[in-house]
């Protein structure tokens, strides 16, 4: 399969190499100067668990797409959030009528800007538990195991899905055909909607958070708005999972020493915090089906704030 | 006029010192040993614009007034919020039938405190622009100038409260009669209920604040709180007044660069706020009357747990 990466940062160099291993055409697209310099200069490094392996992936900025490529099969998004929209405007020359976009972004309100370049018949989503880090440009470090869930979100997609999984399954990248992908999305938004934001406006980890008196007063309040209005999009949030999937997660013997990564972003590296696709797409979301969501709107201020004060970029 | 001043910090120092040098007979009343004792041994330090004056008050903790004293004409209430109940539990022994309270607390909800030992007839509330502060145990530092507003609670309470005014002129506190006390009591804690949370949970000062793009969605929500909540007990605040005031604070010439009290007490002292007495005030009282309070709510369970993590005492 002809597959391009739209944003090769670690998660989209984890999935470029491994499709590449296992004999797909596959190309890198990304805007970091020094990552498409160190590809082109010393080929993609992957430092796996088992094994280091270097590719020789073509990498391009978007702008280069103009000149350089036919379409693609497949595209799978692992932008930024907030840079999906100008990505997807760049690289047109590579969509083609039977282009499919297979998106692997956190967040919400992907649908609404892919739907712009893509028809919804063209479109998978997914959810992976895989995780990745950069040593620096060009060097991913790959360690443990993950799965991807992905469902198309038009009944005649799943054909081709169903054939993109079989890719997937092919580069040991553990696909899950799901039946109900959009579930999986808003659940784990629900969850990055609490930790993420209200650890970063509190400057602690995530078992600190989880052991101050007003956590479970604050996490119920936001999962209730994020079910409000997910529940307008006829995804039912089942609050007492939802608060269960969040409390599980402040355990110091397995994620609860870590600093959520918006915290990372915007704390440890004034970053821009990708806020507005998490409690800010809830929150307009809720403005257009008329839903009061006024800790989202609230937490979604302060960490746009808080931005402003680090001098975020 | 025999006055006994309950909470002798900074600004109990102030008015107790000018009352005593107009020849008023003024016990003092804290629980802070070390204030006690250097007051007790050096007398009480006041160091004006114009002059510095030592004081001979005696001064006692709440507990010893059991044994000391007869009843007072009048006690000035200016304990931190949170000590308000217990320091008027424990000194009944000086309340009498004729004892009236004037209370110039900062924040929400001391009414209903004071009720609990004092008629109402006999309650009297203000509000103070004086400054104060402490250079140490028993040393006040008085500079600047300022005015006293007042009003009795109760329709009865008038032709003491015009005694107490004489004796507040006499000692040159410029003390003002209020038509709506309240009102101006709601007022300042309006905005102490927008700047002092924000730039403690965004750790900023007040300019720094004013500069956020957020920052006049942010106050005009809690503001619209504060106002919807006052309503309830019939005080109008004006909107558009009130973000007026706000924003008149931004200006770095004059409060612009100083951090609210509450910053000073957590941020930088790891001192508990009290913000139960102005947001979470609000959110009570919205609970009661069945008015949203949401913003006051998150608000307050934010600063209760960044006291939480900072181990505020």
């Amino acid at each position: 399969m002809r597959i391009a990466i739209a944003g090769a940062g670690a998660m989209g160099s984890r999935i470029g190499l491994m499709l590449h291993e296992t004999g797909n055409e596959v190309i890198l697209i990304d805007r970091w100067p020094e990552h498409i310099e160190a590809i082109r200069k010393n080929g993609l490094i992957g430092e796996f668990d088992d094994r280091k392996i270097v590719a020789q992936l073509p990498i391009y900025s978007p702008e280069e797409i103009i000149e350089e490529h036919e379409t693609v099969d497949l595209i799978v998004a692992l932008t930024k959030s907030m840079q999906l929209e100008q990505m997807f405007h760049d690289i047109q020359p590579i969509i083609g009528s039977k282009t499919f976009v297979f998106c692997l972004l956190n967040g919400l309100g992907h649908e609404e800007t892919l739907a712009k370049f893509v028809p919804k018949e063209n479109i998978i989503f997914g959810t992976t538990t895989w995780t990745a880090g950069l040593a620096g440009p060009g060097h991913a470090k790959l360690v443990g195991s993950g799965s991807i869930e992905m469902e198309n979100l038009a009944p005649s997609g799943k054909a081709f899905t169903l054939e993109v999984l079989e890719v997937f399954q092919n580069a040991r990248l553990n696909p899950i055909y799901s039946q109900n992908v959009r579930y999986s999305i808003w659940k784990k938004a629900c969850i990055n909607g609490t930790l993420n934001g209200l650890c970063t406006i509190l400057d602690c980890n995530i078992a600190e958070f989880g052991s101050l008196t007003v956590a479970r007063e604050m996490i119920e309040a936001i999962v209730a708005e994020f079910a409000a209005v997910a529940d307008a999009e006829q995804i039912h949030l089942d609050h007492s999972e939802m608060i269960d999937a969040i409390e599980a997660t402040y355990d110091p013997q397995t994620q609860g020493l870590h600093f959520p990564s918006m915290y990372q972003d915007l704390i440890r590296n004034q970053r821009k915090t990708e806020i507005d696709y998490i409690n800010g797409a809830v929150w307009r979301k809720g403005q257009l089906a008329g839903i009061n969501t006024p800790y989202c709107a609230f937490l979604t201020q302060l960490i746009h704030g808080k931005e402003e004060l680090l001098k975020a970029k």
